[in-house]
């Protein structure tokens, strides 16, 4: 369990964190209700009224609770487990926990635990006992809880330390920078949170170790973020700007180099691993062998074209084996660690792209052999867990269609998958029970907002706990027509799916004005078959003012296989913005599409989309809205970067094709880059130099920036931002 | 002489490098010929061909000489001085100096000087031999020759060094910065500027001393200037963007400390003066001593309300005596030296607002005392220097009208001033003969595009050599018309001058969209009789799309007086505001005005007036377009900052009422900010700061930014601004 309450982002995430799961039924329905952005947007304070009904739940070894703010409750008899009233009898200083903050770590034991930030409270309640009532140092971060021995490993500043259960504070690390300059860091992300990085401990299975990263990136420059302030002169300190530190390693410059350390808390003593490899290799997926005496850690070499799993000795800190390589002439991209079987410790689930698809397999640790698991044209996208008493696989895919994302179990030994629930839609929860035997799954398809339900991982079958009606439709709003379908890809033969959105009274005989939204990047999609064919906010916001607007998901997005994403490898930007232009070829087939009105809107990869498709096809888009837009991949991370582009050096031609500033002179229509001042992820320097580039050729392009803001706006700038876009398109796109 | 290499800017210059000085006739013609910007503006390529025919003159001796790119002539006769190609011919290595560079710095003496980057040529050209051909390091800066010695001083970084006439470096200084830091530097300019400075040496009169500045700005912060190169990685060098040092210390804050030192070229020995009062006083307006024995020093408290003039002895850096003070409850401003009188070294003339307005005065210094020279509601605008036969004294006032700007005589002893030339219009340069009698002089009236007239300073009569045709009628341009008027301020007494620009094809009946170009503060003035009423060339491309332009000089503005200019004081923004509502109020009275269609515009202290209009009356202006603007006076320097708004903690109300930041929820129109990215005088702070506090507000402004550009635009990139402000008009105003 590790909380990372360090800002950390990354160009793929940071696309969910805009896309505002809204949903919806499908049908059109011209009501007199207006949305608002602040009801229809993440950020905003009416938001939630708008949200499907939920139902929180949670587990009690092999009981399933609902939650609720007071207390929790079995879900089959409704019957009080714990209230929180009870617990606030129990402690003299009143708790202000909520019944959703309680979680059972201790299986069936009656152990009940609740965090709220620095502390942390365990208590047994059958016996009303305390037994663990700890809070961290205030400055504490990367907070990571170890149930066995209650201990907490965290950082400050640069350096690690435990925090025992009486509150006691042992030091990991001496050396970490505690000057800010963040040089060097104990106990944090690595590499920039790629390959499914997003901690920097891991507690051994009894809890008397801790692995931890450590990294030097001294020899990275530091991007000169500006923090404006606002407020004036704090007492005694100049209310000028200032700097802060942000190590930025860009495609092809010196990257930063990382190290595993194990501590031992018992005796206080630090062993390194003895890694193989170039110091500028990545250390990703740390695992822990059962018995706890050995690591295995996925390692890449930074051409990132070959992976090798190794494995190490916690004790002498010696590498013992290399159990399995991949090499890929493109990449590999390791993205799970192990996890052992727990019937067999001599086994382990990892996944694999190997066969072009991410797919299950089965480690023999004995043997180095790997049995592959499930096997097709579609991928595993969430290895779920185990039911330990069936010996199956609980996970999801999107076997049934590229769009969907359903739970499946399997059995250890493969053979046939069976559906959990209806295999349609997309699953965008899965609660398992400490066996395994029972899931709480949570449910959403193109017409179905929420549905929630306790299913059988071995048979598929259970009870609806939910099923949310459609809070547009109780509230009476007028709600567009959310549709989905499948047009073929540049390449004549690849099938790539859109979402539209069509206004409430959408009248076929009219002609509306059109906006692409874009992302296009890999480790992403946009089109799924959750409610309302997972459309955002802003898109509804669109249609009630009177645009189409068409989203679909080019070569290069996820979830498709190796080759699809692999199309774009080298030459990022080209073959996605084809794809595009092949969408929009459809939308000029459709009559009611306004051929002269076409706009494009997307944020990071697809700000990069968006410049490029403006710049690329200016007789096409009119208006563009660019957010924290890469503009050259030289500026670009290592890790993203060199993946699907290699180096500069090695690949001069892909770089310059995709260099957008060398295009600036192309600008035609309107386009509004956007970005936040202080974005760690496409630095300001893209736009900056895009500008710049603009300036130099005689074109005009448009800027904003969010002060303070950094890959992506929340809260009340999301809702500014998106009136700005919106405004954009009024204005010159009307 | 000082060069001026490093880039020098302050609130008040950077206006008029903005201001076009384009002029033409003032009637409307309505003809076929269309302006493009490029034409109109400084920056723009063919910018020169619609310029007034010029005529470039120097002076040798009394001779006065017309020079041309092959060399100079005898203006009389025409008769040829001195070619370019006789000099070349003189010069083993060829010489590619024009004409216009020849100077005759030794008096009637046959001696050439011709300077060109780093390279320094003097050559007797009756004897045809070289006296001097010196060549300056390469990063050499402030360069600084002394004709007396042909020694020339200069800096590399933050140390000073003397070049001898055998181009050996003699180090001044040895302990400035070479990190880049600029902590402390000697022989630049200090103040930021301010206070008249433009260079930090000051030769003695026989060129044997060197009086020089050494600040030491350790204390004060340096304001994150963000270089974002954009042209990829040099060899070895990480490719990312960097900051680079610009100290700013902010209004309230800590100052830096200058000191000044003489140096020795003989004995290289330094003397230090031993400067009264406190570390962060102003020392300004170094003047020599004819004798070379004594420095005065015009020195003014931090709180600016207290002037000394202090005389010090270069031997032994020791105070003489404080020969004058001058005080005022709002602020001192000493912005000229002392200039001996060539044939009484014990008295020289001074300039002094200490009656209202800016007038000459005699300072005997044996007395102490001074007389009154010039006296009258009107102020004089230039010493220009000395008839030594009549012994009159030579000088521009606006005593004829405050928009006029004219040149006259007095005797030393005052009385009768006799106007050099026409009475009317402006006088827009004046070089004087070695001995006085005679100045030529360039002028130009709203009809008169140029005319350069030898003169006689004694009399005022002499001949026209040139009157230049109008070159935007001879070359068949449609014209639009140009008038000027004054209306009352806001306090209903104080007259206030306005021009105004009315579409060649005008039409009292239409109406038109206006818009109100705007500075407002200190030290600049917008509206003066010279050729087209000093219109920019943007109001003439404005007109020409359908706008009428209008200007008017508030209370704030120069050459009106003390009383006009301090009526801001401690209130920035507040009464230009009302007197430009009065000016509104004017322009709505008038019927071919659209009441709906009212704009404003300007920049630095104009942007901060646009910024302002747009808040406080949102009801009026619709569009406005505010470059490189202040928002925030604590975000201003020291020195600006404190003379006409006392420190924040002196004037939290001052600072509190004119903070726009806390009024970006009243925004209501279109209000587009532009800066330049690196602008070190308005730091990116102000508007960055808007744009955070606007959002907060839920309000929409807009933004741009010139990577790499400073407080203002030059070249393509002023042209390319103008085409911005120009579609955003035309975008919202229209």
């Amino acid at each position: 369990m590790t909380e990372i309450s360090r800002s950390k982002c990354f160009l793929v995430k940071t696309l969910f964190s805009l896309v505002v799961c809204i949903m919806c039924t499908v049908s059109a329905s011209a009501q007199q209700k207006q949305f608002s952005l602040d009801e229809l947007l993440g950020g905003g304070e009416s938001f939630w009224r708008l949200r499907p009904e939920n139902m929180y739940t949670t587990w009690w070894g092999n009981m399933a609770l609902r939650s609720t703010p007071e207390g929790v409750y079995d879900v089959h008899t409704g019957k009080e487990i714990l209230t929180v009233e009870h617990i606030n009898k129990c402690f003299t200083e009143k708790v202000v926990f909520s019944g959703h903050n309680f979680s059972f770590p201790m299986g069936e034991e009656p152990v009940v635990m609740f965090t709220k930030g620095l502390r942390r409270v365990m208590f047994d309640f059958h016996a009303d006992s305390v037994i663990l009532d700890v809070t961290l140092p205030q400055n504490a971060v990367m907070r990571d809880f170890n149930v066995k021995t209650k201990q907490t490993a965290y950082t400050v500043g640069g350096n690690l330390y435990v925090c025992t259960p009486n509150g006691e504070a042992i030091a990991v690390s001496q050396d970490g920078s505690v000057d800010g300059s963040d040089n060097i860091v104990y106990g944090q992300s690595v590499h920039r949170d790629e390959f499914g990085i997003h901690g920097g401990t891991f507690w051994s299975p009894n809890g008397k170790l801790l692995a931890y990263y450590r990294m030097d990136q001294s020899m990275v420059p530091s991007y000169p973020q500006v923090n404006i302030k606002s407020q004036g002169a704090v007492a005694g300190e100049s209310r000028i700007a200032s700097t802060y530190s942000c190590h930025y390693p860009m495609a092809g410059e010196k990257s930063h180099h990382v190290t595993v350390g194990v501590f031992n808390t018992e005796t206080k003593q630090n062993v390194w691993l003895n890694l193989e490899g170039e110091k500028d290799d990545y250390h990703t997926n740390i695992s822990w062998t059962p018995d706890g005496q050995s690591i295995y850690v996925f390692e890449l070499n930074r051409d990132q074209n070959h992976m090798r799993l190794v494995q190490y000795n916690v004790a002498s800190g010696e590498k013992i084996r290399t159990v399995l390589e991949e090499k890929h002439e493109k990449y590999v991209e390791p993205m799970h660690g192990l996890t052992f079987l727990p019937w067999d410790n001599s086994k382990a689930v990892m996944q694999s792209q190997r066969d072009g698809y991410n797919h299950l397999y089965i480690l023999d640790l004995k043997t180095c052999e790997i049995k592959q698991l499930t096997k097709g044209k579609w991928v595993v996208q969430q290895f779920v867990g185990f039911n330990t008493v069936a010996r199956r696989l609980v996970f999801r895919s999107n076997e049934s269609d590229p769009r969907q994302s359903c739970l499946y179990s399997v059995g250890v030994k493969g053979g046939k998958r069976i559906a959990i629930g209806k295999e349609e839609g997309v699953c965008n929860g899965a609660q398992l029970s400490a066996n395994g035997v029972m899931v709480i799954q949570s449910y959403t398809a193109p017409e179905v907002p929420r549905s929630v339900n306790l299913l059988y991982t071995a048979t598929g079958k259970g009870k609806n706990l939910l099923t949310a009606a459609d809070p547009w439709k109780e509230q009476g709003y007028s709600i567009p027509t959310f549709k989905s379908g499948s047009i073929k890809a540049a390449d004549g033969v690849t099938d790539l799916y859109y979402r539209m959105v069509l206004p409430a009274d959408f009248d076929e005989a009219k002609q509306y004005p059109t906006v692409v939204y874009v992302y296009g990047g890999p480790h992403a999609h946009l089109v799924e078959a959750s409610w309302h064919w997972s459309s955002r906010g802003w898109e509804t916001y669109m249609a009630q003012k009177g645009y189409i607007t068409f989203i679909l998901d080019s070569r290069g997005s996820e979830w498709r296989g190796l080759e699809f994403e692999q199309a774009t490898f080298r030459q990022l930007g080209t073959v996605e913005c084809q794809d595009q232009r092949k969408g929009v070829d459809y939308l000029m087939s459709l009559p009611y599409v306004d051929k002269d009105r076409i706009g494009v809107h997307g944020w990071s990869f697809g700000g990069f989309m968006t410049t490029n498709l403006m710049l690329t096809y200016p007789e096409v888009f009119k208006v563009g809205v660019a957010g924290g837009p890469v503009i050259d991949w030289n500026y670009y991370e290592v890790m993203y970067g060199e993946r699907y582009m290699d180096t500069p050096e090695q690949n001069p031609d892909g770089y310059k094709n995709s260099n957008l500033r060398l295009r600036a002179g192309n600008l035609k229509g309107r386009l509004q880059l956007i970005i936040g001042y202080n974005d760690p992820v496409c630095v300001p320097q893209h736009t900056l130099s895009f500008i710049r580039a603009c300036i130099d050729a005689g074109t005009q392009c448009d800027y904003f920036l969010y002060p303070g803001g950094e890959h992506n706006m929340y809260g009340k700038d999301a809702v500014h931002l998106h009136e700005r876009i919106t405004r954009y398109f009024e204005d010159y796109l009307k």
